[in-house]
């Protein structure tokens, strides 16, 4: 068997945590099996490098972070392959440049395009752990590259596709993929398995244990993804394309509270208005969530969206600027204390009465819906964001505890 | 123009220090020359990533030490590019990898074979400052390599061959080469020229300033080197092939105390004996200097000479071992607090009396002589170690103020 296992800056923060990860990858190699690991920067080794960037030039160009930053995983694969050779298991470190790990030309947040996989091949032959860095490539310009955040798990995933491996492991500092933020929910629990298109929609939902791009990658190459512990031995949660036909209708409850409302009142109600509007914020890079618009009366009519909470100023200054303008609009509103509560599970894609009953639930609660916006595999509602812990649970207890 | 400068680790260790090297550069760039920048790891970065090493893996393979210890290089030029942006200087950074700097496959003292000047010279095309990465090449393996000691130096300086490029300066924390290190000899001058043959003399006999590979490619390429300080504008020393013919008879006093001597008494007075004796030690990687055999007598003869302090226990362990087998002696006899004192100089060649006159410096001081050994432009003497202060004194007044 060949297996990816990806570990990351958590895991590798000290000399105690690398043995702890040496020994896991000893234990994999003396079953007999092939081991190739990615590893991400020791714990706050990343800031450490950004700030010492930032005290020399606030602005620097994103070609020379990329520089920088790449020294840092390059720091923990030496130390790994140093420690498992302690451990008297044979190892070798490689870089991006060693791997010929190809990129986008993109500093910051490059894409993988190809891995050329000769050279870890090559090392495996010879009976020795390969440990990769995570999180950087080398673009056509011979210039290395970062991919930006959780780069790490999707080189995994691209090294688990190019070397056609058996498993690829992602370890992390919990037990699995949760069916909500235990910190939030105390009856959360651990999923067995989850499929790709829910862990993407968990994963935009705030529920962090895996990177979108690298989801997104796996489901593309069929790569069975493995969310663990790096602190103990328990199973982990399996990501993939099909799961078993008895599981529940929701796999999990996910929240965000890095969202704002804006609301466009008084807007001519002609074509157009839409895209005037949506245009211009697009123009400023800023991704708009839920939309919804008001039903034109008097001739006019309103739309409401959501932001990331983090582009609310911009936002509203790119509309006031243009509210007399292109835009004619009687007056912008906003709303920052808002939060998104959301199911996610495949199996509502069949069972029309999900919804339903999770606006029960809330009401059960008295907790007011502000915005509703579902996918196939989703339903999200807007809520006031102090209500979150409350609405999280009503709705928990619904779906998951009722089965 | 195009200038090669060189920069340590001193005069890149902190924010201040940067700017400061980030500001000569961009006055050289504003001249309207071309500059390639080569730059060592900050100030104490390489003690502080081979002691991790050692916390992990106290006999880490040379290998894994090298792909981690180049990461304390690529750091430092990274930084240095985002300083000259911040003032206004286009900058790129370049590690080995990026610069082709091909080296023999030896983890940690391998030799530069070839560098591939395209990149470089279309950045400079470009009209960017190039900084690059001091101390490290890549292997036929593709793997990292390091120069071992004195590495950027050596890189500076192997640019400068590839690049045909019309200066090469050495920046450090002295304003050049000094006729003996002033922090023992008060009256020590700077030399304003000194040939390639003295540097490496000097170099060999712990002057310090320049590492003797780097000084031996700038005599094989012709490249001409500046020794100068980082920290004024001082004119520095020039190394060239040929200086001055007004120049002085002896360019330099220096010392090494990192000297112990070893007497083997009582050897058989038979061929082969000298052979055996020596072989043992170079089997064992011990460098032996300076050499003195006594002439026969009674059958027996003895044979002194000096090693490396620091080697002085292994090779006395290694010729007691062998004491009463192959080697056949009475006694080894050594002492530890000894040290060197030379002269050196390129205009001794043509002068027979300047042995003497060392020798009368000396005695003139009441300094006992224990071992002699002399090349073209050099003559070393065995002294106490207790009196190096004032043999060089002594020695410094007789040449370098008798002109």
């Amino acid at each position: 068997m060949l297996i990816v296992k990806k570990f990351g800056g958590t895991s590798v923060a000290n000399k105690d945590r690398i043995f702890n990860v040496a020994g896991r990858i000893r234990e994999e190699y003396k079953k007999g099996n092939e081991v190739v690991v990615v590893l991400s920067a020791m714990g706050k080794q990343t800031d450490a490098l950004l700030d010492m960037a930032k005290e020399i030039n606030p602005s620097a160009s994103k070609r020379e972070l990329d520089m920088l930053l790449v020294t840092g995983e390059q720091i923990s694969v030496a130390l790994m392959a140093m420690a498992l050779d302690t451990l008297g298991v044979p190892a070798v470190s490689l870089n991006a440049y060693q791997v010929a790990m190809h990129t986008t030309s993109v500093y910051g947040n490059a894409r993988l395009k190809r891995i050329d996989p000769e050279r870890i091949q090559n090392e495996l032959e010879s009976k020795r752990v390969v440990i990769i860095t995570g999180f950087q490539g080398v673009n056509k310009f011979d210039d290395y590259t970062t991919l930006g955040r959780g780069g790490s798990d999707t080189t995994a995933v691209a090294l688990a596709a190019a070397l056609h491996a058996d498993a690829c492991e992602i370890y992390t500092d919990v037990d699995g993929v949760f069916t909500a933020d235990p910190r939030i929910v105390s009856k959360a629990r651990k999923l067995d398995e989850i499929t790709y298109d829910e862990m993407l929609e968990l994963a935009s939902l705030g529920a962090g244990v895996l990177h979108n791009r690298s989801v997104e990658m796996a489901k593309k190459f069929g790569v069975q993804l493995v969310v663990r512990s790096s602190l103990n031995n328990s199973e982990g949660t399996i990501v993939k394309e099909v799961v078993k036909m008895e599981k529940m209708l929701v796999s999990g409850v996910a929240c965000d509270k890095n969202t704002a409302r804006v609301s466009v009142v008084g807007l001519e109600d002609q074509p157009g208005v839409a895209f005037k509007l949506f245009n211009l914020l697009a123009n400023h890079n800023i991704n708009v969530d839920i939309i919804l618009q008001s039903i034109g009366r008097d001739g006019t009519k309103d739309i409401s969206f959501t932001i990331k909470e983090d582009d609310l100023e911009e936002a509203v200054n790119i509309l006031e600027s243009h509210r007399e303008g292109s835009l004619k609009c009687q007056k912008i509103d906003t709303e920052r204390e808002v939060a998104k509560v959301s199911i996610v599970g495949a199996g509502m894609m069949a069972n029309s009465g999900i919804a339903s009953k999770m606006f029960e639930a809330l009401y059960d609660v008295g907790i007011n819906i502000k915005m509703i916006s579902t996918s196939e595999i989703r339903v999200t509602v807007l809520i006031d964001e102090t209500q979150v812990e409350k609405a999280m649970n009503a709705v928990h207890d619904k779906f998951l505890f009722a089965m």
